[in-house]
């Protein structure tokens, strides 16, 4: 199967490290097609710019979705899945979703761990939206600036192992989300170091994706995420136009 | 005081609509400033949609916030309402969240009544986002095509006031708040064949601006909606950009 | 229009704090007539006193409710604004009500920020009667006795605002609501000394009155708040009686 | 032991019903002494009626608590209740929460049946208050008129076992609650024509009154209902004025 | 009435004290039969210790419930609860649910202070299963070992008082549940040193079960507790596979 | 790998129906080993028949767990499941868990299909347990007897891809899971009458713990899963003491 993993961020040494964490644990007959926005910012971390990194997911999703078995948003916090859960025929998983699903079979609760304490604002509303919030029990963010969003993983490795303990300790977690992108890799190295099961969002995503695309679902003609009807549109990319006007390929 | 009023969708008809009723109860000294999106599409009713009028929100407010006061984003389920909230420093405030805060005072719970199912499941999104779930008793909406978007008040003003009737016989509503830009100006004429208080979300909104901008509150420089810190970015407009990165004007 | 401000403690000196607050933020044409209840205790801040205090707002409203558009009850708590919505034909508004409906604008949450420990049992009831516990992070209060409840805002005015900077640093506070009818004009005071915005109730309160008076809305015929059947009753004030009886004169 | 059994509705019929059906199941030693509110209506049944009996409910307190051994607030709404427990040294339970605490052992869930509607939205007010909405799966009420308070239960008593057999069928009761004053005595006439156990809220009151008084639980002295600080009033009865200002006997 | 007082757990010294603190309390014509597991541990503490306590209640139940009046399952966390509601014709009650129950008309809210943190995670889902999350404001246990889990109350009597106080003083509880069926008799004991009221569950079970005994509840033959249809089993007791088929006597 | 499939039920056509399902998806390299329980009922659907059934699954896993890398509960309703998750190394997941879970990254929301009436009570315990009850918009049930537990997928096949569309246009699904052990395989026949996805709960569990097998989560040593302390304990199997008392091999 061909899966896209997409990262709505336009750093491409996390779109390496995020292929890296998937590629790791992907079946064998799994082809992993890694694609970077072209358009945003480097890392999202708030509202405003989850607006313009799901813009840029729907964008490549109308490029690319008819060329792929499924597809993965891989930033945490999920931007266009839902849209882009409406508009397209294939699966589509973000990396918050694969990751809390995931814990959710480990553990009663689970806390998310991440390296910048601007995301949690913008994580919490991802968590409520996914209705987990009854899961969560803490979002713990470190509090100091990184050098490079590429190894902040590496840079702050010791920091994110203590503060995943610390979750466990103070706030009871059952299962530590380990969150953001930049984070893909790091729970096999800390592994050792935390006494509950961690989960890496990337390999969740493509394991959930694999499953996905394996079990045939089929693509919802009612309800929530039943396609949207035709629309004409101003101003928007070519293909994406297409798209909401049922004037695409597919 | 100068608000923006704007309209995510790119119909200027609704533009036009919204603005009437925004008028007609504003106070002497306010200036309603109307803007139409210039990308997207002619009514959003999904979640692809709203992230299409979420991105031109942001955009014309990077253009048109140092000019204003406050600014109204007229579209019900206040597409980049948060993003919005974030990046800019003017007070802004969406027409579902004014019209459902105004039911609050008014009933213990409120229905909200709207002019095509299409809408339905975006709406309950929004309404769990402004955490107004335990107070929303119902979304009923009519399911025939209508003839324009322009005029569906109009063409369909019987309809929704025997649906408003039947949100207070059925669900128990203490308020209906009529849902959607296309509805602004109904609520007038049809109050006296309801027997509970109708929201026009237009005036409303107007209103609460008013309010707001009058009370002098401060812009968050903490919290959920306090400014992100600066970020480059790629192939954005250059005022949202600028925005982003802090080197605007203001 | 005008409007009543009814003050349901038997303090004039609040009476007057709240009368200031409203009045700096009227528009030209509101004309406010404070009340002070005759029954009742200086300030309320328990259950048995709330009855007390709701008892008298009744019976205020049965004497005054003709002569004005609108009426405020201006105690934290609200004293019998669900009696009163259902008994009278003007618009009725809390202060606490008007002040959390307006902080939903301004954040995704607000802290309560108070001047006794006494009353935050009491103001979470108040909280949790208008649905607005999901919003309402924390209720924080002073611990110390004051001198006077007149002039208890100037005299605890920096331990008020440290309060409300620890709403902000440690319940993660988008905005604080200054609450107790004594705080009224204290916002503007400390507006400069606290990162999030502050919402004053009374000010809040009258603007929200006059929305709501100027947006015409219908009284309830059905729902929760309609009037209840015409009933007999026992040793109540006249005005009362005959209001409960439907034998007053509107 | 001495219990209290105050009426907060003026109508002595009511008074004698609930006097017989808690007699019919207390205990040898149990001394039952009714009292009828002298002040309100024959049957509170809405937010402003409330008030004006829990005003009552507090005077009649203040005159007989220090005589008594517990309280029961005999209306189903339990006006006053929160305001009792605050200022009085004896235990005081509601006949509405005696009757849901009691159901919570009988069912996963329970319906409330009563006999006219408008006493539905006061009612809901109620469960909400005591946290048992997740208990409470439905309130269903008769909607006709009926002749007489206190003979409305034997008037509508096919109605109601047929309502009651409907909340099971329709809404999935394990309990059903016969709700109001004047259906007492109802449940153990109609008990075999309902599939699922009938509470009948004057027996559970009393008795779950000795219990409480059994078991010797001590006033609160901290919490939400330790005895409010002392204040001086205007305006109220004697023995009231007093409790509230610490100078009754006790 | 005849009373059986199950002890889930295999330790006789906790029957005997189940025993003393429920017959301190009893009612003059109330008989208590005690009745030991003989399979099992000498305390539960865990989901899996639960599964093979509330096994044991259904084998000593399907053998003794014919001659008894009602039955409290006496280990707080109360195992098999749910299925001997279904399976058996006479009233059941479980501790904790008891000291719950009662719980609910002393305060707003209640701490659970318990001997071992072990048994937190068990109690919390116990809590939740009775749908009184929304009441219980923390689960607090002392944190070293015991010496034996007969005399653990008085081994650790003062550390338990100071931990009901904490609960007090930091959680805010109105009430405290003593629990774990080795703390019966322990609250008489501590009443004085802690200013809220504290519930002994063993005492609130035998009078709640004399309350449901008097009040001649019927069993439901509809919802969620009617009696389950004749099933054939393999591999269990004789009276618990007699009971599953309808072959038992009753 | 090699994966227990444990059927809580005694019926073997039950288990090689799920084992057919779940081989039909399986990857390459994983073995199912099916188990039947020899103790309990036919097929549980009852609060009661969990217990014995829960009690069942421990019994098998203290033979089996160190022989396998995971382990299924082949029963929707997931008897044992928490204690087993305490209790053994191996992960462990609930047929209903693994269904649910999938459906979360499929729709915003699931109803739950099944063949009798009488399962329902009980999975509604099972979907609040998982935390799911915001996710599940209904559970329905068909309410005619069946022929075979073996074969009601077939007998029933059309009325339940009825009840299925029903739950799509009454109640809104957005995914439907097949509900029940007898239901596997009947996806895929139907999966073409039915607008939305349908969740097979046997293929979603073998895929969901070749998973959690694959990505090597460790066994957690805190929280509500870790291992229980050693306990003695009497009257339980050889292997089941052994593993309590910390005296299994592992």
């Amino acid at each position: 199967m061909r899966i896209l993993l997409i990262n709505p961020n336009t750093s491409s040494g996390v779109t390496a490290r995020l292929h890296a964490a998937a590629a790791n644990v992907a079946a064998p007959g799994t082809e992993i097609v890694p694609v970077t926005a072209s358009k945003g910012v480097p890392y999202i971390s708030t509202r405003a710019e989850e607006i313009v990194g799901g813009h840029a997911v729907l964008e490549i999703l109308s490029e690319e979705s008819t060329q792929a078995d499924g597809a993965i948003i891989a930033a945490f916090g999920d931007p266009g899945l839902g849209g882009a859960r409406e508009l397209f025929d294939i699966p589509v998983v973000g990396l918050a979703e694969a990751g809390m699903a995931t814990a959710t079979m480990l553990g009663r609760n689970f806390s998310i761990v991440t390296f910048a304490t601007s995301l949690g604002s913008w994580y919490q509303e991802c968590v409520d939206w996914h209705k987990f919030s009854s899961r969560c029990v803490s979002i713990r963010a470190l509090d100091k600036p990184f050098k490079s969003i590429d190894d902040v993983s590496e840079e702050k490795e010791d920091l994110l192992a203590e503060l995943a303990n610390t979750a466990v300790s103070e706030d009871g977690a059952d299962v530590v989300v380990l969150a953001g992108a930049p984070l893909a890799l790091l729970a096999s190295r800390i592994r050792d170091r935390v006494p509950v099961p961690l989960v890496d969002c990337a390999e969740a995503a493509i394991k959930q994706m694999e499953l996905l695309v394996t079990l045939k679902f089929r693509k919802a003609a009612a309800g929530n995420f039943r396609r949207p009807v035709a629309k004409s549109s101003l101003g928007l990319s070519a293909s994406l136009s297409a798209r909401l006007a049922h004037q695409d390929v597919s």
